[in-house]
């Protein structure tokens, strides 16, 4: 018997942007949409067009981009009282986005309907009625958001059905039923999701937030209520205290409830690196103690857990870790470490043997660099020059001895001398000028330096003391038009630190490209 | 009709002290006790002295304090077998412990009981009832841990049953249901602690660990399903993914359900500054995502919410934040409306009408900053800034007329001029170096800057396209010893970004002390 499925909309793009000091730019929202993608969600909503015009721009730059997996939706309010459908800015909005799917919101508690909306129970179903018609006459695909919908629910049941079967008689394929407010209690949805499930025929969705806590809970309560469509964000990211964190959920409906989640058959196993992707791309630190990916989450202190977990995973591991991406940690053993660079080394196309001394020296130097503040998971290609130049497969490409800079209002100039070359440039920025004048050192001998172009650039103070003084750790992300490569530089000068990392980016390019190719090559 | 009460027991000094990266003093354990008591909590959990000797030192030292509300308890396992109760070193570890109360756990899944324990199950059985009645003989009170309580019942609901009654005839005065790996879901827990205490004559508990996201779910559901004793930590601190988070529990309890929680009246009402110390005393960052308690628990983002807020509460928020010590918060990004900026000035005690033109074209001016890379949701203070100069009570403290910087190898100098004083100065880096040379030119006629420290620096490229060329957006953290504020600069340059933050971050410092305070005290 096939299992039963669970389709996922994620709304980490337009609920999940809303989240306090969350600001994605178009290019990090075109890099969530295709993780997102990439782990096989049902619906990606995009954003809200009639609320944040810059939302048309992502809906027609994720055009250029075939996907897999998800369909693109936008989201909106029903029309407006006293106006036609096809006069409505909202509705009209959702047109112009030019997408399959629409979600559309809508008010299911009398108070809101009477005191926000100001109109009469019944005008506010006929707005429900015809905006979807409008919609699906439109050839969209509608999903309806009824906002409110437990507390609606708590205060008049009759119009909070009547809301559902007016959303499913106009067409819409899912009606969501929202704890907007985040205040309902796992137990409250369950009842109150069972009840409307026995009297609905429409396929029945939840949208839940998490002022309670219990976001995920209550979400997995709507399931098992009769819900068969959930909503949610990436990390639980989301307005005040977030909305329902799909990287919790999905591997609870998938590993213990049985049902189907997720079109892409190893989307399970990316999880964890989606989490940490979207993380890094709304700015947010990771938590460490993250239900199933965070990197406590089967870590192990010493003592009667770790010794028990080695006699008996069951007793203190829910789930197997690997599942969903994630993996065991007890100790954190040198030889643990290495095999984390073997794999890196593989990945180039290096075999190297784990037990190696070198390696284990080179982990040593790592280790130490990172108590000094880099953090090789972000930049695993600087950790990898240090790995190639303790084995001794490392060529000095780039001797770099000597820069300055200088920048006041309106001006930026860097000199450099690299090898035996010295030149200067101006830029609009220090960084900027030091990435002109370093590659006119360079393009000569290594021309194709040309096709490597910066694609992100990082700065945090990674220190406990925090001040002017303190280091910074500058990221910066590379791409040569087909791979993507990240490195690290760490200093007092934030000048310094992002010449650093543009040196090893350039470098690690010439390594890969002149020295490992025809080593491998040859091998 | 008395409300039916629901007992706290505190573990954040047991379990809690187990979560990576924790490790309290024995000064930071005092502390945290002391919290919990002026909170009100039923019991607090110091340690196990069987497992760990110094905790000892605690139970030694918090006899030298008056408790006004709660009982110390010291934590261990039943005997071992084969051995006498008055023989065995667990047990005399709890009496040596001195304390009234013991939390005693025990084993309940049959898995273990054969496997870890490698004894029959009668002898278990045995082992509990003797383990417990020892302890009552010497005058303590009894908490019974079923330790893999719910894995247990899944497996032999029976044998689990059985041990529930054997520990309540015992004289256990409780006896907790424990998920100890964190596996059960919500509906589950609900349904197994729903038919064991329909079952069973002793008072039930619940102890809930994080793993599966549903921890305080979960701990609700045991209350709903006849537990009346609730187990967890602050912060939900534990190993690895934490516990069941007390601060997210007890408010749902006591709002929500209706039960009487915590012996102080005002416990409630310090739950946000008992989150607040602990996490300082942990060592952890707090989480401004967290339920109730977080800073951001009550912060409003979209202008249709803001909006919404203010017409009516309840639509937003699910209880009044002041109950639990929080308060609302609105911050000032592009989706803001100008009902966001309002709500902002009367923090800082300006009322201005949301009509007013000027708002609305400051609220412009911001919309189109964002447009160029800025995000004031990062940097509120900036904004502020912005809305100050609009509504025309601002005073140029501050007039930066020439910077210039220089940093080569080794070396960062700067040179500004502000006001009409030039100023120069080395740093460890260019930023560093700027910020020396500022603060000579105005520290004479502001000396109140010396209080004003840099607590965090950030730098990202916030545009699609990202090369050296591109704007950065610099955003940083400022504090007084009192209060945060958050300032942002934007430029090609990463230099000059800094420079505008650092000093919008100073300006912003003078706008309130100087501008705003005596013109508020004059009204």
């Amino acid at each position: 018997m096939a299992k039963k499925s669970i389709e996922i909309l994620d709304t980490t793009l337009r609920d999940g942007a809303q989240a306090a000091s969350v600001s994605f730019t178009l290019r990090d929202k075109v890099k969530v949409a295709l993780l997102l993608d990439g782990l096989g969600v049902d619906y990606i909503e995009g954003g809200w067009p009639g609320s944040n015009p810059k939302d048309y721009e992502f809906f027609r730059e994720i055009k250029n981009y075939h996907l897999k997996n998800s369909k693109i939706a936008a989201f909106g309010s029903t029309r407006r009282k006293d106006v036609k459908p096809d006069k409505d800015s909202s509705l009209s909005s959702i047109l112009e986005a030019d997408v399959e799917v629409a979600v559309l919101f809508g008010k299911t508690w009398t108070l809101h309907v009477k005191e926000i909306l100001r109109t009469t129970l019944e005008d506010n179903l006929a707005i429900i009625a015809d905006s979807i018609q409008f919609l699906r006459d439109h050839g969209l695909e509608v999903i309806f958001d009824a906002e409110h919908f437990y507390q609606g629910f708590k205060e008049d049941p009759e119009y909070a059905l009547q809301v559902v079967k007016v959303a499913g008689d106009a067409g819409a394929r899912v009606v969501t039923l929202a704890d907007t407010n985040g205040g309902t209690l796992p137990h409250e949805i369950l009842e109150i999701t069972k009840y409307v499930h026995e009297r609905s025929k429409v396929k029945l969705g939840v949208h839940m937030h998490n002022d309670s806590g219990t976001a995920v809970a209550n979400s997995l309560m709507g399931v098992v209520g009769g819900a068969r469509h959930v909503q949610g964000t990436i990390n639980g990211i989301g307005e005040r205290t977030g909305n329902a964190d799909l990287v919790q959920i999905i591997p609870s409906l998938a590993l213990k409830m049985g049902y189907n989640v997720l079109k892409e058959s190893d989307g399970l196993r990316k999880l964890r690196n989606v989490s940490a992707s979207v993380y890094e791309l709304s700015g947010l630190h990771p938590n460490p103690f993250q239900p199933y990916v965070g990197d406590n989450a089967f870590t192990h202190k010493a003592g009667v857990h770790a010794d028990a977990v080695m006699k008996n995973t069951r007793a203190y591991e829910h789930i197997d870790p690997s599942l969903i991406g994630n993996a065991r940690k007890v100790v954190i053993s040198e030889l643990a470490g290495t095999s984390n660079l073997v794999n890196y080394l593989e990945r180039i196309g290096l075999k190297v043997e784990k037990k190696e001394e070198k390696l284990k020296h080179a982990l040593k130097l790592i280790k130490e660099l990172e108590s000094r503040g880099y953090s090789f998971d972000l930049a695993p290609e600087s950790a990898l020059l240090i790995v190639l130049r303790e084995l001794g497969i490392y060529e000095k490409f780039i001797d770099l001895k000597y820069w300055k800079v200088i920048n006041e209002n309106g001006l930026a100039l860097a000199v450099v001398k690299v090898n035996s070359r010295v030149e200067a440039a101006e830029g609009s920025g220090p960084v900027h000028a030091v990435d002109i004048a370093l590659r006119r050192c360079l393009i000569k001998d290594f021309p194709e330096l040309e096709r490597v172009k910066l694609t992100d650039y990082r700065v945090i103070l990674p220190g406990v003391i925090k001040n002017t003084e303190s280091v910074v750790r500058v990221t910066i992300e590379f791409n040569d038009g087909e791979k993507n490569w990240r490195t690290e530089g760490v200093s007092t000068s934030v000048i310094e630190a992002s010449i650093m990392a543009l040196v090893d980016g350039l470098d690690y390019y010439l390594q890969v490209n002149k020295k490992l190719k025809p080593l491998i090559a040859n091998d």
